[in-house]
């Protein structure tokens, strides 16, 4: 068998696998769960050695130091990967959860169902974590899943999808619900794209250019986790002692998340007083600044801002910052520029809070608070497998109740249609 | 302005207008439906006028009597699209329904509430009722509609969609909120497809071929409503004369039809008893029979099924036949050879009832009745856009609640992240 022979036999048998899993006991999936834990912690030393291997050869080929520490496991990083594990079997299963019954007037019983999507591929780059994360909120959810990580986490992955699958038996359950799918790179993954028949659902976790491959290149419905170009709007009616805590926050907290504010924009009617002492700041903490040209007719020592930088998704001390003449003006850059995920208002204006809520196209809409709030632990979801920014399906985090869908069980007693 | 850069203005402007949309009274989307009723009544003349250009153009080429069936508007054609906006006028809006509320241990209140996805593009063949059922739905959920049918219904459409835009008018409703898009075909249906950025969701309405082109050139969200191959299962414990009646209705009683029956399966045990009468039944209604061996070997003057038999949506008096050995052969042949669409058992057996409705993976699975019933009007739903055989964000009948998703409102008073 080549390569493509063999990829498809296991996400055939993947398939196969998923008419079992979509029908797991919650007792069994926890079982799973909890013997993975405890596994990742006795099979550590050996998890860490074959972690060593991707990092030396990603050392040898000069790899950033940020893609080498995304990469690494160390002792601790395992034993929270365990612990994650740990936490997932508590959480409600979804499946199962009924959303609505009805009698028809013939009879008929209509019972809508919460069932898992079936077989979920998820395309992500060379973060060992994933691997985990992804397995256990798709096989809680009922889900059998197909991995492919980035080829740099081969030695990781590998070791870790051993460990999933040996769980999986050790609970009873067959094994060929997670498929690690190692051919490699970009050729392999347009080849599973195009498999329709298989897979359910593509989710794509990574940068720009991975999404729009995936995006591109897929005959299966696929939900991006894309970028967060997120705002804050500082409106003429805020507290802007509270502005200036949620824009810090919202930027500097910790700048390469997704949730992180690129952008701010600033009410022209309060920009004077709040810009200068905002601005430094910033500038204490090392964000470079980019402005609007009447951004730097009010602060100094700012780069003008281009174009392109109102798109732009930093993931960095990098900040754009834009004076408005109202909450319009604001709404309106949000829904040209914005990537649909988190935007927020500071005002104590409720009539401007309320227009800004529900104007903004995005996922999350913050009032009065930091966009770096969006997550799925801080919504109470209890873990998350990334963040939609698409509109259809699910939106903002993603967990275990998003890897769901319904259908239908209708009984009736020998009704036909006239 | 080429036709490209006016489709795209065309769409633009569409995607401005989605922000009023989204934010419409139920009053004003009401007083819209109501107004367009009365258009429909009023402009019915000139509605029949301009269908009978398109009408004698197919007359002319040799379209198919049941083409130009479908295409054809009459007096009583217009008054029932014109009845089905009073009815659209009466389902209760689905925007703005809160699914969940919550408070934070720090304090954040978040709200998940319903919105409508945005700007909704669909895409079906030469049937002029479906202009006025897709806009109507669309637009009652708080969407904007692109809408492009089929070439042979241009003249129909343009005066369908001229009486949408005077009634959007007329209630001063922004009108390019709704947009024909007529440039020719099926270059024009690519060049749509590519515009992620102002379209949230293709829906493809129509024929396989159709559905097939939308789906791999889109770089949209696609819900297709693909073909329908529909199974009944007639199972050891039926009550065969419940099975009976059931298997015909199924067939026999609306053939052309997404839901109707398209392959009968048969427990070994019954078979003999069984299929004399029924196949008796069926073939003095005209059905043409195609049969596995086993079932050649109880009833004759049955064609043999070929292999391609059994995924064959035939929309026709014509039925597959397959003896299998218990209900797990039944699952497994309707996983494999269905569309994910509708299929039943008839059994009186509870156990085996419960096993099939919760093992087949499809969106309406029935117990003793017909699969005919795979109708959002049926369903209570009071309308449907189509019939979704995706498993993401939709499946089975898809009306106002299904053209909508959700984004989370988040209320705070300062709160930051640590």
């Amino acid at each position: 068998m080549n390569w493509k022979e063999k990829l498809k036999e296991e996400i055939k048998r993947a398939r196969d696998a998923s008419f079992e899993f979509s029908q797991l006991a919650t007792e069994k999936k926890n079982e799973f769960l909890l013997i993975l834990s405890s596994l990742l912690e006795e099979k550590k030393d050996r998890i860490i050695h074959e972690n060593s291997k991707d990092i030396e050869k990603c050392r040898k080929n000069n790899y950033s130091k940020a893609f080498i520490d995304r990469l690494l496991l160390t002792s601790e990083r395992v034993s929270k990967m365990s612990d994650s594990l740990k936490r997932v079997a508590l959480l409600k299963d979804p499946v199962g959860e009924i959303f609505h019954q009805d009698v028809r007037p013939n009879g008929m019983v209509i019972k809508k169902i919460r069932v898992p999507i079936g077989v979920i591929g998820i395309i992500y780059e060379s973060r060992p974590d994933v691997t985990i994360e992804a397995a256990s909120l798709c096989i809680k959810s009922g889900n059998c899943v197909l991995l492919k990580g980035g080829k740099e986490s081969i030695n990781s992955n590998r070791i870790l999808t051993s460990l999933i699958k040996e769980a999986l038996e050790k609970t009873g359950i067959n094994s060929n619900g997670v498929c690690y799918m190692g051919a490699s790179g970009r050729q392999s993954v347009r080849y599973i794209l195009k498999m329709k028949e298989y897979i359910d659902l593509i989710i794509p976790r990574g940068g720009t250019s991975l999404i729009e491959t995936v995006s591109e290149h897929s005959l299966i419905p696929v939900i991006k986790h894309y970028k967060g170009v997120c705002h804050t709007y500082v409106d003429r009616d805020a507290d802007l002692t509270m502005a200036q805590e949620i824009c810090y926050n919202a930027k500097v907290q910790r700048p390469a998340t997704c949730n992180a504010m690129e952008t701010l924009l600033v009410h022209i009617d309060i920009a004077k007083e709040f810009l200068p002492d905002m601005v430094k700041k910033f500038r204490d903490a090392g964000v470079e600044m980019r402005g609007c040209p009447e951004t730097l007719s009010i602060v100094d020592a700012i780069i003008p801002a281009a174009e392109k930088d109102w798109s732009e998704e930093y993931l960095n001390l990098i900040l754009s910052i834009k004076i408005v003449k109202d909450v319009d003006e604001a709404i309106a850059h949000i829904n040209k520029y914005g990537t649909k995920h988190s935007d927020a208002i500071v005002t104590s204006n409720k009539k401007t809070a309320e227009k800004f809520l529900l104007s903004v196209d995005s996922a999350c809409v913050y009032h009065n608070a930091s966009t770096r709030f969006t997550d799925g632990g801080e919504f109470g979801m209890g873990a998350e497998i990334g963040i939609s920014t698409d509109k259809l399906h699910a939106r903002g985090p993603m967990a275990l109740e998003e890897l769901t869908i319904y259908k239908y069980l209708i009984y009736g007693n020998g009704q036909i249609r006239s």
